[in-house]
């Protein structure tokens, strides 16, 4: 392998972890090599507006390339890590040599955890990346479409029941999202449907929604939701499905024909393949400077690494990646000029989520925000953090067309053809 | 089957002849219902400009349910027609029971015609639906990628040496949007690549490129192409390909990588499935009155219609098929009050293609335009055409923020996961 005169920081994803960290290093006297499966960053807060028809995948998901454009120290790979070789300094790729590095950034992210169940995995529609969210929103569409031309009502009434599996943000945001949507669609665009024939339901297995803001935030959530006619099940966990119902841990099933996972992550496979310690979430032991247990050039951020906080760990949420990101490329600089790692400490901003049309739920420090206002400040915070400003713009005009007219206009059935 | 009181005409296809059809149907004492296997309508002009990273597939896909909106007497239904019984009046359809008609408007299109090249229909990339264009964008995005990682000049050659087969409009505009994306997109972003690796190459059977445009537009629009460095040659065919190079009938080979087919339709598979008498390119042979030879209930449009123009037949184009659905609903309005049938007359409004920034041809009436001026009248008649006002504004946003930028902003390789 050839060696380098400056060190080479080799950061293994391009999520907000991995990007963060590759801009801190930014004119910095290092090699940084991004590497990720995809050419893009993907901006998973707004994925749900994807699967719901109201935003395009390019809306948000940007080029690597495009990202990091004017940064000459700073180079791109699509690549898919397999293995980190820590002795010999190397990340291995799939199908191709290894890479060597002075430092490594695993921040691998996170994908959909189905917690071993196994008819779930084959039968629910996931919604952490962009190939799920595309084939979820597909799969809406196509299910109106099937409704709209069976006359039997049984099962019509199966095409049109969704279970969204999961009380936090994303569950609680997508169900809100697909509400709106049936409710927008149905009366101008299907007169062989009526509105009311569509069930949405949401399964959360703690006794409350988005447990993870203050407790009134949640109660509003539910109110809100009730509000639009989504059935809310809390404290009763999904056991399985057979593509018509959802049997539930009390023993009842419920009529479910598209079953949505929204209930769970767990750390990308890489965390287990590299053999190193791991909490019982999954996520890689790190000390106080985010290093793996034992290593000096090897740190863990986001998802991918397991970081104290209160009684347990930082959550799985982009805040503390990015966090996490600039304490790393710190204490890669520290360590390079040979001074002392800082200890990361993780500040808790608050979280938001939202329901629909003019409501969300958000808190902000000491502030708790609901309705009207809770809903412009989560379009202001969502707008502020979407990167580049093509994006910001569409995205805007996408939400202010949608909220104009009342429309989800990017409803088409598309799908790349594969090669033969 | 259910019989209607008012006649029910079923239009399969809904392209722009069998759109157009519809809303010359809309508010009259009929019946429609609209079938087609997609559930959108497919501007097809500006496929070239998704397939090279310019616009957005839901720029120039809208919902067929979107466009009839507010037509009562217009009903959509996304099927597959597999055949038409014309004895017992009715479509049949892939999977469901067959639909009764009292009229019955053929308007199914053209898909791409290989012409029977094995080695180019596994090898080669379509440009004439959608998942085509999609596959084309991430295929030109994956080899720069591919392109990036190698050290190898020989195999980088081959990644990036791309052959456009075809000189009419869709091969011109896609052979100088390719080159733009290339040229805009390597020298900010692939730091490993020059854009002078790049080898792009358009091939003509004819002697000269656009032959449907007077002769001068075709050389014209040749001198533009040589100008941005893409290879042009004419009068000789594509015989095969190996992945490596092409085969040419003057028996010479040439480097390609990637080959792009742009050099033939032909009418989709439901013009032979339906066993009527058709020309020798395969388009349903009909009356002056664009009636099926010997049935007054059927009518045949568009790319899968046989109208006689000049030496020949219409070209397969919008403007003729919107014309023809014009005729046709006219004609059953006319049919159904006992009068005679309209004779249909083509009126050739001419023709027009762009080569890429401040460049295109056209031919209008008399008007012979080219340059800014042709490029400017391009963009006049596709954004008048587009349907749908979110879509022209989108649209127009997209290339003016191009034309500033000089950037391609839909480099995403993105692909909707396959359910197993």
């Amino acid at each position: 392998m050839e060696r380098r005169q400056r060190p080479r920081v080799v950061i293994v994803g391009a999520g907000f972890g991995g990007l963060e960290c590759a801009r801190r290093l930014r004119n910095t006297p290092v090699d940084v090599l991004l590497l990720d499966r995809n050419n893009y960053h993907l901006f998973t807060p707004l994925l749900y507006q994807v699967a719901s028809s109201l935003l395009n995948p390019s809306d948000i998901a940007q080029p690597v390339r495009a990202i990091i454009r004017g940064a000459p120290n700073v180079r791109f790979r699509q690549a898919t890590a397999t293995g980190i070789d820590f002795a010999a300094q190397q990340v291995l790729l799939e199908g191709e040599e290894a890479l060597a590095y002075d430092y490594v950034v695993v921040a691998v992210g996170s994908t959909t955890n189905y917690f071993g169940m196994a008819s779930l995995e084959a039968g629910a529609l996931g919604l952490k990346d962009l190939p799920e969210a595309l084939e979820l929103r597909n799969h809406i569409i196509r299910r109106l479409e099937e409704a709209s031309r069976t006359d039997d009502p049984a099962e019509r009434a199966r095409l049109l029941s969704f279970a969204v599996i999961g009380g936090g943000p994303t569950g609680v945001e997508y169900a809100g999202a697909l509400s709106e949507l049936v409710r927008l669609v149905i009366p101008g665009e299907y007169p062989e449907l009526r509105d009311d024939d569509v069930r949405i339901l949401l399964v959360e297995a703690l006794p409350a929604l988005l447990t993870t803001c203050p407790e009134d935030l949640g109660g509003h959530a539910r109110d809100e939701l009730e509000r639009r006619g989504i059935e809310v099940v809390t404290g009763v966990r999904v056991v399985g499905t057979d593509g018509q119902t959802l049997e539930l841990s009390d023993g009842s099933n419920v009529p479910a024909g598209t079953v949505i996972w929204a209930a769970g992550v767990k750390p990308e496979a890489l965390t287990a393949a590299i053999n190193v310690s791991r909490s019982r979430s999954g996520r890689i032991e790190v000390d106080g400077a985010l290093r793996l247990v034992g290593l000096r050039d090897a740190f863990a951020i986001g998802d991918a690494a397991s970081v104290g906080h209160g009684q347990g760990e930082v959550p799985m949420l982009s805040a503390p990646a990015i966090q996490e990101a600039r304490a790393v490329a710190a204490n890669i600089l520290r360590d390079m000029r040979g001074q002392r790692l800082r200890r990361f400490r993780y500040r808790d901003r608050g979280s938001m989520a939202t329901i629909g049309r003019n409501a969300a739920v958000a808190s902000i420090g000491p502030l708790r925000l609901r309705g009207f206002v809770g809903w412009i400040a989560w379009l202001a915070v969502h707008l502020y953090f979407l990167i580049g400003f093509r994006n910001r713009l569409l995205v805007l005009l996408g939400w202010g067309w949608n909220y104009l007219r009342f429309d989800r206009p990017v409803r088409i059935i598309a799908r790349a053809r594969t090669r033969p």
